[in-house]
């Protein structure tokens, strides 16, 4: 939440960086392809970005890393992008959306990444797919999960050099949901060992641990939420830019968005039960201790007042004398305990 | 969750069967019927799989077991499917959906099973209703609903042999929504059990058979919600390949789901009123242990600090030398003791 | 639920009546009237059923119980009714619904009784409105609320005879709503006197009666819920089968049905707020037992503690020799038991 | 609810008066005014009751008192109402709606008043809206909001008298909806009194207070949320009885619906809070309680144990026989004590 | 909500100020501009009110203060504003709207501030947009965010110049949002100060703060939501006095309030969840409490019987003989203690 106030009273397209990562060097990555070929290129500047009209080529242009400006503001320039969307591609605290501007779509995703700590990191994706290229700018972080997409560019395989620059869009768009299940499978390994810790013994760690993963599937949820209609969108074939063929597997992938907010649903409930047993195990441990010390001081107290009474000095007390009282007290005692045992065992408290 | 990832980076279409069921021969039966005759036929490969175009007859062809991706391949090229149907039939983890691709339409279900244990086992079905064929793949568990329907086409008896293959892929649902009555029979005799147990002696083992059925239910009404949206769109005649006649049975088959839904809702309310009640009478019951305590503290803590006074050793106690000391004292208790009791009683504590 | 899977596997349309009431003769009754006069009649068999089609009467055919299947058969050869309809007919687990068939719209409707017991029983009420004639079916429990339009029929009085089937149908269904208002004014009493124990002492008892109310308004809801969609279908006069002067009378009759699910809503929030209510008071007597414990307790224990002081048996204790040591000791420990009662009353806990 | 259920199995449009308010004399006034001039006139009876069709002035007719129903129905046969309007205004459980008769429109609404008790008191109004005349029916209780209007007529003052019919019906709404905000105004200092409760010293008679507001404003939002749909109707402009410069004042009493809609809301989430305050802040209280009998108890009962060691009457017990023993003793008792309270300090218990 | 009743009764458009802020002088800002040039000038009173037809340029009028009601009627006179309009822009209890009067849009629109106290100030700005005018009506707090504004129409940097009134009533809409995240901001840090005390010392205090946060959430929701509708309907192009341009930017700040909306639901599922934290660790802290009482007293409560035991002064006790008698009875005390401590060890009560 921090930064977004610095651009309170700036004018609406002022390009201002708001994020986190702000080392190392931005790198430009532009990849050109037909279905007859293709060619790779790695850059530092954009001096020649334009794709060549004349070549029914895709072009795709992937920017990692936000912090220079002045590069956002060239692709701006050269694609003649909406001050608008430079500012939103700059500002990494925006939600999935997709914008149609005519000439182009502009489409905000979220990537997820649990691979170094317990926490889950996001990086914004954005994506401008016009009819002949395709520009994503990365937050860039290091695992990078378009080198697939990159890797079945350079092979030739399956659908992907036959088709336009939608279906590139696409299978970026499909590559980040994919990812989603990855980080699913972890949290619902997560769920599992507080499932067999709270069997076994719960202690107050497992209680965070049911509240840290539903504050986390409360934002994944929140991340993943728009999304789908994000997809939904851009397969409904309102822009010129998505061809029929494509729309099919944006279909799919939609599906796919559907069953991650399903088994996020489904956790999200797995956790609010847990969270209820959590609580009745908490009290059913402080209940049977309670009962423990009830049942003892239940047994005891009255025992206790009766040697309480032979205790006493007075002059005059006939039982004292007698021979065997102490041994009468001492039974009736014994049969008082059992009494009160027997008691409690037939109200079931023991 | 877990076999998902591992489609992850892959071109979409590609054929990976995600799924537990994986021994066992693949099964295959085709069944070609009129009005005027049936022919039945089991296989183990798929050689001639079309339809005979000439003949007005409906083939139903119903593959048993996934793990041989190779058939559900050559059933794809054999009728046409698109990739993404292919898919679909494959990864074991589809909700239930339809998809219209003009030609033919796919539907996933979910088949419920609870025979051998006390959990619900599912089974994907994936249908491919064309003008003049169906396609039913299931994964392959022993249990059948589909025979009675093989039954029926066999015996020639009631309609299904004079109606075409929309009424075939209708009769396939039927039998699968019929069997979720029986699923939620077993459910509400498993209420019932725990309701008489929550009157008897509710134990944690109640409690932990309650939350296992709220689950339950959380699953079914996962599994079943999506299905009404599917016969929805089935019985709305946007496709051709649904005749108006078939119509009037999927909107029958639709309230069946409606009243499948309606009682999962009402086992959920009734199982959260149980919860309540289940939290009430084990609080009641500590409560009932708690007052014990407090009773027989209340009475016999002062008793037990007067006979602590007469324990005294001054020497100079005047009520130690007088002759009914003591039984003055034993009165006085008992006295106390009883008010207590005549208070306790007022106060309807007792 | 229990019966409701004796139909798997039957094919759609198979006659088989689920439900409970099978003894006593069905009994079929047909009245035929117009403006001018009428004709009543009650009959065994259906010999002569179809509606005179040259004169303008209407014809009620009432039928009082399910479990002669061939008569429902009859029926629907007489009627020409669809097989699906007569299934309906005979299952009595139907939710209250309203199909349109073109020539006659069928209507499912649920009649509640609460005579015998404190359980609400229900009786399935199913309607075919044709142009010229309806037919009722009933469950055939003693109570019939239908007698009371039949007496209007005989009359002549108000409106009924001069009017077609569609204000009769109406006539039917607007009884069945007005029954509820009995129903909603008996549990409406209940849960007054539920409130006046609630005030008074709330046990367990009433712990119990809270939740069967609430699960009594669950199935209330469940039932009069789909029937407000029935009523609304029926007057938004996409049927032929109803005129417009019907279409008012509906439309008062739609406003009862929202009135009643107003009702039902509004005690399951008083039920909702007695049962935070009943929880908070009965956590308060607990408390008021646990606090009379503690102060008991916390007065006497250090007092006993210091009459054990002087209890104990060590030659050199110089306060023992005291003249007024006793008395000391005595007027110290009342101190202290008179202070911590002023403590207590400080503190609120008095 | 008592009173409804006696109007079962009477045709529709039987005119049954259903409500409390029975005694005193029902009182009729006319008034009739155009931009020149008004007229007033009181009756008891309803001779000459149609408006001047000539004349371009509007009629407004206002009953008080609803028992007798001889006069409901002379004002039906006057104005051509239709039966079910009549019954509608004879039964006072009516909820908040709106209907349109082509020729008038019938509306229900439902005024407020707090003025003796402490509970909020309901008047049903009914107003039919005809193209030059407006019937406002009240069950007639003393504080007429309506005065203020008669008031704004007889001066001529502001737009009343320049517009029609319709802008009389928009201000007898008004009026109605600006008294809610009267009634908001006296529970919102309820709140605030409760408020105050809740930190000095809350009871259960806070408790009380808080579930009584809560019921409160359940029965508030019941009346006022379907008022908010019959503003919504009249001012959406499909009768031809409003007229396009009425719809802005439509809209701002809508507007006005909408805010007190908001306030029932807010202060239905801040009574829910204080609940929550109110539980949380009872059993701190409690906890505070058991926290100082645990403390005592815990110091004591091991102290309470060494002095019955000596208190033991074995003949050989060499420390009875010391020089120092008691003394000994009590230093020992003294620095367990101390040590006790610094533990119970450390760990912020005390 | 004392104030609103004060209306009661009056006619409407009735100009009658309510709210809080009276004292101080109204403040008229009245600033001219287009691409080429800007005039600015402050005025008491409102002689030359209306914008210059002829020139092109875009007129600003800026008001400060709402107790002088003269200045608003004068200000609705100049600009044929209706009388519903100004009595809105005078009564401060608006929620956020808008209303399309054709020749003009009136939106009401709520800043806050937090500046001086805890507690979010409310302050409610009125805006009517003309074709080539813009009136804005403050309440007059001290920090204005239009400073920033007219800044840019004095430097003539950015758009603002270039573009009509409806890009000027875009950029006061956008300066209240860009508010809204500094609001956020602050909350969100308080959120963070409870959640570490949550974590190292939950008292009562950090309860009342997290109450506080959560009904401040209710109250930022109550005015955030309302205002999405508002730009939604601003964006969406119905009014001729929104340009095409002007809708990209609309879209842009309507992201915003999304953004906003999302950031106060967020918080609000983490207080919720930091109440369920608080509630728990409160519950647990209790638990630690009364376990420590419970070890201590049933430890102790046997072995002050015991001592009990030979504290009473019976004749016959041959036990009190017995040399080693004394040591015996302390063993066996010593050896009960230590097989209480470890059974309760391997409970793990300890």
């Amino acid at each position: 939440m921090e930064r977004r106030s610095k651009k309170s009273g700036l004018p609406p397209g002022s390009l201002v960086h708001i994020g986190e990562r702000k080392n190392g060097e931005v790198k430009i990555t532009v990849i050109k392809y037909d279905a007859a070929g293709f060619q790779e290129r790695e850059a530092k500047t954009l001096d020649e970005c334009l794709p060549d009209k004349e070549k029914p080529e895709v072009s795709w242009i992937n920017v990692e890393g936000l912090h220079q400006v002045e590069i956002i503001q060239k692709l701006g320039d050269c694609f003649g992008l909406h001050p608008l969307v430079l500012e939103d591609i700059l500002n990494t605290e925006q939600r999935p959306k997709i914008e149609d501007y005519q000439d182009y779509l502009f489409i905000v995703l979220k990537m997820l990444y649990q691979e170094r700590g317990p926490e889950i990191v996001t990086e914004q994706i954005s994506l401008v797919l016009g009819s002949e290229f395709v520009i994503s700018i990365q937050e860039g972080l290091d695992g990078d999960v378009f080198n697939l997409i990159r890797e079945r560019i350079r092979s030739g395989k399956g659908r992907i050099r036959t088709m336009g620059a939608d279906y590139l869009a696409y299978s970026l768009i499909d590559a980040v949901v994919d990812n989603y299940f990855a980080i699913l499978e972890k949290t619902g390994e997560k769920i599992e060992t507080l499932e067999e810790e709270l069997v076994a013994y719960p202690t107050s760690k497992t209680l965070h641990g049911i509240h840290g993963l539903k504050r986390e599937m409360v934002f994944l949820r929140k991340t993943v939420w728009p999304l789908r209609e994000v997809i939904n969108v851009l397969g409904r074939g309102e822009s010129l830019l998505v061809r029929d063929t494509t729309r099919l597997y944006l279909r799919d992938v939609y599906d796919h968005t559907i069953q991650v907010i399903d088994t996020i649903e489904t956790s999200r409930d797995m956790l609010s039960g847990m969270l209820d047993i959590y609580l009745s195990s908490i009290s059913n441990r402080m209940n049977e201790i309670m009962k423990f010390l009830t049942i003892i001081g239940t047994i005891f107290i009255p025992l206790t007042f009766i040697v309480g009474v032979y205790g006493m000095n007075f002059e005059f007390m006939p039982e004292l004398k007698w021979r065997w009282g102490y041994f009468t007290v001492l039974a009736i005692m014994a049969a008082i305990g059992l009494a009160m045992v027997a008691y409690f065992k037939k109200k079931r408290w023991l």
